[in-house]
């Protein structure tokens, strides 16, 4: 029964004893504690699921009583999956590509090499069968993800020293995980995956030579550029995709249609907000990073991006024999990626090469 | 107060007086009367206006008593606009250049030639500073929009020749209404605007030899292939942008926090909701117009492209003289587009050449 219509009824109707039974019931605050990969207050990431948490409380008039833990303020960042999946707390928010170990068809779920746009990935997982891959497979862990927020497409990295042909990767130390790091590897690289605290100190010391982190927004207070001088743009690794809020399944099957409502209303406002603001300020950050610190801002050449394509052939030959479920991701993805990012393309793309070209833009 | 701290209050210390007349005041539900510019049950725009209008019933927990009225069911699709600035009505969902007539700045916030993709357009709205220029705007008439809902850039167009050069729009009978009309009519071309139930008999009967709709999901169910074989991508009238939740201004004033944050929420859901799902099913129904109904996909050629810039430049000239206004909307607009589409450009757009390159998309 809708809680407003037994309310509003028992105001009509109610003696004295219902009424006095029925609001409690009815009106208790429902708790939500959410758990984050992200340190506190850090730019873009962990604004972004700040405001969410904020904003769970809003749309919900107060009735979710929502406690926010960013990374180690409850449980450290990559012990996040294992707290929600226990039902130690209700949600984390991160990126589900950090679960890669667990199974590597959570790869697809965040970003993959030569994967899709932001758009493309949205698309995919609302209307185009993601969901429903995702459920299967977060299911298998006692969870229920949803889309999100998104940074749109990576930037290809800092390096100190220009990139020209795929030798230049073998033996560069660089920080990249996940599988973009895995195609690095494969062309001679040696990778390594830090903390983005960490990041900055290796850089300076010389241990890393080069570091992807997001884009120019979240990247221009890393200050990465006091290192690495030469910024890639849109690189192979973390083309677009999204990051997850994930519910502890038991606790998602116990909530009523309203409460629902919320929190995935909730999170698909922040989806399209984290991205929407990433856009806005990735066109603002860039021209800082270029015209207040001097940075070089390259694209990998034709030659690279050969190589690139090799090596994620590779690794997705070695994820899809992982198991079925990882191939029938695979599978659903890839076809998905053509006729979804085939007609962007067609509409889309052909406009914006014309639009580019007319106006002088790029 | 918080209504919920309110009835809570209420029900431990309340007397049975008090609770008879709390609930009958914090509960009552609040009409919401929305009139579109959609037919019922439209495939695509129809279909979105209509989600949204049950989703605010959800996401509120039914405080929104919502009745929607597709076109012509209360007011006709064009009136929607004088219904809700009136107060008779208190919200419209449509696309704001329908209002081009009443100030041309209204332009700005769907789609113009040359003008934002959907991602772009959201990204400047929401955090660019462009809803700052949509109240101004929309204050001036009494109301308060925002965004909700796209379908992406516009294919260019159903045409029964194939297109090669700009001589070939001299004369040509179009249905394309807005400024991209008017760039094809700086082109030589002979527009009209006829209302979506009109085009298909217009275009068989041979008075109009073209049109333009939406994409290819939308497209599919218009039967223009029975008429016009030949079908162009991306066009340059309609890049993308997106429609808009237009609400009586004093009416929202009135709003608590908690209902505007109900309907901004349900917005920002339904705005990337409609553009995911016809991202998602353009592909599909791309597929079945090439395969089931024989249409050959064409694309403009750069002469035809410089043509359209040449005529673009010479319609924004006349939109910049109107007034202060609308020049001021323009050069926020312009420099925003460079902005943020030259860095989408530079990363998302460097990364889906060279994706689409070497995977052979396209």
């Amino acid at each position: 029964m809708d809680r407003r219509k037994f309310l509003r009824g028992a105001a009509v109707a109610g003696t004295g004893a219902s009424l006095l039974a029925a609001p409690a019931i009815a009106q208790e605050r429902k708790s939500l504690v959410i758990v984050s990969t992200w340190p506190r207050d850090f730019p873009g990431l962990g604004l972004s699921a700040q405001r969410l948490a904020q904003r769970i409380g809003e749309i919900s008039n107060g009735h979710f009583a929502v406690e926010y833990f960013a990374a180690g303020e409850r449980v450290g960042a990559f012990d996040v999956f294992d707290e929600v999946a226990s039902g130690n707390s209700q949600a984390y928010i991160g990126a589900e590509y950090y679960w890669g170990g667990k199974h590597p068809a959570y790869n697809y779920f965040t970003s993959v090499p030569f994967g899709m746009s932001t758009q493309e990935w949205t698309a995919w997982v609302q209307y185009g069968g993601g969901q429903e891959l995702w459920d299967e497979l977060a299911g298998g862990f006692g969870l229920k993800a949803i889309t999100c927020g998104s940074t749109g497409t990576q930037a290809g990295g800092w390096f100190n020293k220009e990139m020209e042909t795929p030798d230049d990767f073998k033996g560069l130390k660089m920080r990249i995980p996940g599988l973009g790091g895995q195609v690095l590897t494969k062309m001679g690289a040696s990778t390594v995956s830090l903390p983005g605290g960490q990041i900055y100190e290796n850089l300076v010391s010389g241990a890393i030579e080069a570091t992807e982190w997001v884009g120019p927004y979240n990247d221009y207070f890393m200050k990465f550029y006091e290192a690495a001088k030469f910024y890639y743009t849109g690189g192979v690794h973390e083309p677009g995709g999204g990051l997850g809020f994930a519910m502890n399944a038991t606790w998602y099957s116990t909530l009523t249609d309203w409460e629902k409502a919320v929190l995935v209303a909730a999170c698909n406002e922040e989806h399209n907000a984290s991205h929407s603001e990433a856009m806005a300020k990735n066109g603002e950050y860039l021209a800082k990073l270029i015209n207040e610190q001097g940075v070089q801002v390259r694209a990998f050449s034709d030659e690279i991006w050969d190589a690139f394509g090799d090596g994620a052939t590779q690794v997705f030959e070695e994820v899809r024999a992982h198991s079925p479920l990882a191939a029938k991701v695979d599978d659903h993805f890839q076809k998905a990626l053509r006729q979804i990012g085939g007609t962007i393309n067609a509409l889309e793309g052909t406009f914006l090469k014309q639009r580019n070209r007319v106006l002088g833009i790029g």
